[in-house]
Protein backbone atom coordinates (compact mmCIF):
# COMPACT_ATOMS: atom_id res chain seq x y z
CA UNK A 1 0.00 0.00 0.00
CA UNK A 2 1.77 2.95 -1.26
CA UNK A 3 0.39 6.49 0.85
CA UNK A 4 -0.57 9.73 -1.28
CA UNK A 5 -0.98 13.07 -0.76
CA UNK A 6 -2.22 15.68 -3.41
CA UNK A 7 -3.23 19.48 -3.09
CA UNK A 8 -5.86 21.39 -4.43
CA UNK A 9 -7.30 24.55 -4.13
CA UNK A 10 -11.50 25.29 -3.62
CA UNK A 11 -12.87 28.59 -4.32
CA UNK A 12 -12.54 30.56 -1.19
CA UNK A 13 -16.27 31.95 -1.50
CA UNK A 14 -17.48 28.39 -2.02
CA UNK A 15 -16.37 26.47 1.26
CA UNK A 16 -19.37 25.98 3.11
CA UNK A 17 -21.22 24.57 0.39
CA UNK A 18 -18.18 22.18 -0.47
CA UNK A 19 -17.82 20.60 3.01
CA UNK A 20 -22.02 20.07 3.12
CA UNK A 21 -21.82 18.24 -0.35
CA UNK A 22 -19.18 16.28 1.45
CA UNK A 23 -21.27 15.24 4.14
CA UNK A 24 -23.47 13.77 2.28
CA UNK A 25 -21.03 11.85 -0.66
CA UNK A 26 -23.50 9.46 -2.48
CA UNK A 27 -23.19 5.96 -1.36
CA UNK A 28 -22.74 4.78 -5.32
CA UNK A 29 -19.81 6.93 -5.12
CA UNK A 30 -17.87 6.00 -2.39
CA UNK A 31 -18.41 2.42 -2.78
CA UNK A 32 -16.48 3.23 -6.54
CA UNK A 33 -13.95 4.23 -4.40
CA UNK A 34 -13.92 1.32 -2.61
CA UNK A 35 -13.59 -0.73 -5.69
CA UNK A 36 -10.82 0.99 -7.29
CA UNK A 37 -8.61 1.14 -4.42
CA UNK A 38 -8.85 4.06 -2.34
CA UNK A 39 -8.11 3.05 1.32
CA UNK A 40 -8.42 5.52 4.40
CA UNK A 41 -8.87 8.30 2.23
CA UNK A 42 -9.27 12.07 3.68
CA UNK A 43 -9.45 15.11 2.82
CA UNK A 44 -8.60 18.20 5.24
CA UNK A 45 -9.26 21.98 4.23
CA UNK A 46 -7.70 25.12 5.15
CA UNK A 47 -9.86 28.11 5.85
CA UNK A 48 -8.20 30.03 2.55
CA UNK A 49 -8.99 26.84 0.27
CA UNK A 50 -6.18 24.69 0.70
CA UNK A 51 -7.77 21.34 0.33
CA UNK A 52 -5.06 18.70 1.47
CA UNK A 53 -6.05 14.99 0.19
CA UNK A 54 -4.53 11.71 2.07
CA UNK A 55 -4.92 7.82 0.64
CA UNK A 56 -3.67 5.23 1.04
CA UNK A 57 -3.60 2.64 -2.67
CA UNK A 58 -1.55 -0.18 -3.99
CA UNK A 59 -1.45 2.25 -7.06
CA UNK A 60 -2.47 5.60 -7.47
CA UNK A 61 -2.74 5.73 -10.82
CA UNK A 62 -4.52 2.71 -11.53
CA UNK A 63 -6.92 4.38 -8.58
CA UNK A 64 -7.76 7.16 -10.52
CA UNK A 65 -7.70 5.29 -14.02
CA UNK A 66 -9.93 3.26 -12.52
CA UNK A 67 -12.43 6.09 -11.16
CA UNK A 68 -12.09 7.81 -14.63
CA UNK A 69 -14.08 4.80 -16.01
CA UNK A 70 -17.25 5.24 -13.50
CA UNK A 71 -19.88 6.28 -15.03
CA UNK A 72 -20.60 7.67 -11.25
CA UNK A 73 -17.32 9.89 -11.00
CA UNK A 74 -18.09 11.42 -14.09
CA UNK A 75 -21.50 12.82 -12.78
CA UNK A 76 -19.70 13.75 -9.43
CA UNK A 77 -16.73 15.36 -10.84
CA UNK A 78 -18.64 17.10 -13.62
CA UNK A 79 -20.87 18.26 -10.10
CA UNK A 80 -17.92 19.62 -8.11
CA UNK A 81 -15.66 21.35 -11.12
CA UNK A 82 -17.17 24.51 -10.42
CA UNK A 83 -15.75 24.29 -6.82
CA UNK A 84 -12.18 24.68 -7.78
CA UNK A 85 -10.08 26.82 -10.26
CA UNK A 86 -9.29 24.96 -12.74
CA UNK A 87 -11.34 25.96 -15.84
CA UNK A 88 -13.66 23.41 -15.53
CA UNK A 89 -11.16 20.36 -15.27
CA UNK A 90 -12.25 17.65 -13.44
CA UNK A 91 -10.40 17.79 -9.97
CA UNK A 92 -9.29 14.13 -10.19
CA UNK A 93 -7.09 15.10 -13.04
CA UNK A 94 -5.28 17.88 -11.47
CA UNK A 95 -3.93 14.84 -8.52
CA UNK A 96 -0.09 15.47 -8.70
CA UNK A 97 1.77 13.58 -5.43
CA UNK A 98 3.28 15.33 -3.31
CA UNK A 99 6.97 13.42 -2.30
CA UNK A 100 6.65 11.43 0.94
CA UNK A 101 10.02 12.87 2.63
CA UNK A 102 9.67 10.95 6.14
CA UNK A 103 7.57 7.75 7.27
CA UNK A 104 6.83 6.07 11.22
CA UNK A 105 4.58 2.99 10.94
CA UNK B 1 -7.92 7.08 16.35
CA UNK B 2 -8.15 10.91 14.67
CA UNK B 3 -6.90 11.78 11.47
CA UNK B 4 -4.69 14.82 11.63
CA UNK B 5 -2.70 17.08 8.87
CA UNK B 6 -0.95 20.07 9.60
CA UNK B 7 0.67 22.36 7.20
CA UNK B 8 4.55 23.70 7.78
CA UNK B 9 6.81 25.49 4.99
CA UNK B 10 10.30 24.45 5.27
CA UNK B 11 13.10 27.16 3.50
CA UNK B 12 13.03 26.65 -0.11
CA UNK B 13 16.59 26.66 -0.26
CA UNK B 14 17.15 23.98 2.36
CA UNK B 15 14.51 21.22 0.75
CA UNK B 16 17.53 19.20 -0.15
CA UNK B 17 19.30 19.23 3.16
CA UNK B 18 15.53 18.74 4.96
CA UNK B 19 15.07 15.08 2.92
CA UNK B 20 18.37 14.18 3.72
CA UNK B 21 18.19 14.42 7.40
CA UNK B 22 14.62 12.75 7.09
CA UNK B 23 16.27 9.84 5.68
CA UNK B 24 18.09 9.72 8.88
CA UNK B 25 15.54 10.86 11.69
CA UNK B 26 17.87 9.55 15.27
CA UNK B 27 16.20 6.11 16.51
CA UNK B 28 15.39 7.50 19.97
CA UNK B 29 13.26 10.19 18.49
CA UNK B 30 11.40 7.40 16.29
CA UNK B 31 10.98 6.13 19.41
CA UNK B 32 9.23 9.04 20.79
CA UNK B 33 7.19 9.68 18.65
CA UNK B 34 5.72 5.99 19.01
CA UNK B 35 5.78 6.34 22.66
CA UNK B 36 3.65 9.59 22.45
CA UNK B 37 1.12 8.14 20.02
CA UNK B 38 2.39 9.28 16.76
CA UNK B 39 1.26 6.47 14.51
CA UNK B 40 1.10 6.05 10.72
CA UNK B 41 3.21 9.51 10.51
CA UNK B 42 4.09 10.51 6.93
CA UNK B 43 5.63 13.88 5.96
CA UNK B 44 5.25 15.14 2.29
CA UNK B 45 6.99 17.73 0.77
CA UNK B 46 5.99 19.90 -2.57
CA UNK B 47 8.94 21.29 -4.58
CA UNK B 48 8.29 25.15 -3.07
CA UNK B 49 8.67 23.64 0.42
CA UNK B 50 5.34 23.42 1.24
CA UNK B 51 4.95 20.77 3.92
CA UNK B 52 2.44 18.18 4.95
CA UNK B 53 2.08 16.11 7.76
CA UNK B 54 -0.28 13.53 8.43
CA UNK B 55 -0.45 11.39 11.49
CA UNK B 56 -3.23 9.11 13.55
CA UNK B 57 -3.45 9.42 17.10
CA UNK B 58 -5.89 9.07 19.93
CA UNK B 59 -5.41 12.53 21.03
CA UNK B 60 -3.01 15.35 18.92
CA UNK B 61 -2.67 17.76 22.03
CA UNK B 62 -1.75 14.99 23.97
CA UNK B 63 0.78 13.30 21.48
CA UNK B 64 2.44 17.12 21.03
CA UNK B 65 2.92 17.70 25.15
CA UNK B 66 4.06 14.56 25.12
CA UNK B 67 7.23 14.88 22.83
CA UNK B 68 7.34 18.35 24.24
CA UNK B 69 8.64 16.77 27.25
CA UNK B 70 10.94 14.24 25.36
CA UNK B 71 14.25 15.44 26.11
CA UNK B 72 15.42 14.11 22.39
CA UNK B 73 12.97 15.80 20.75
CA UNK B 74 14.03 19.14 22.26
CA UNK B 75 17.58 18.58 20.36
CA UNK B 76 15.85 17.50 17.31
CA UNK B 77 13.23 20.53 17.36
CA UNK B 78 16.20 22.81 18.32
CA UNK B 79 18.52 21.55 15.56
CA UNK B 80 15.78 21.72 12.55
CA UNK B 81 14.24 25.38 13.63
CA UNK B 82 16.66 26.61 11.04
CA UNK B 83 14.76 24.65 8.04
CA UNK B 84 11.27 26.57 8.80
CA UNK B 85 10.80 30.59 8.70
CA UNK B 86 9.44 30.54 12.07
CA UNK B 87 11.61 32.75 14.00
CA UNK B 88 13.73 30.15 15.55
CA UNK B 89 10.04 28.99 16.85
CA UNK B 90 10.51 24.99 16.76
CA UNK B 91 8.15 23.30 14.45
CA UNK B 92 5.93 21.12 16.81
CA UNK B 93 4.46 24.45 18.82
CA UNK B 94 3.81 25.03 15.18
CA UNK B 95 1.33 22.08 13.93
CA UNK B 96 -2.11 23.39 13.41
CA UNK B 97 -4.47 20.89 12.15
CA UNK B 98 -6.97 21.22 9.18
CA UNK B 99 -10.25 20.67 9.38
CA UNK B 100 -11.33 17.26 7.94
CA UNK B 101 -14.40 17.10 5.47
CA UNK B 102 -14.44 13.55 4.24
CA UNK B 103 -13.42 10.49 5.58
CA UNK B 104 -13.41 6.75 3.74
CA UNK B 105 -12.15 3.84 5.70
Amino acid sequence: MKRICFLLRVKPDRLAEYKERHKAVWPEMQEALRETGWHNYSLFLRDDGLLVGYVETPDFQAALDGMARKEVNERWQKQMAEFFDLGGEHADRAMSPLEEVFHLD
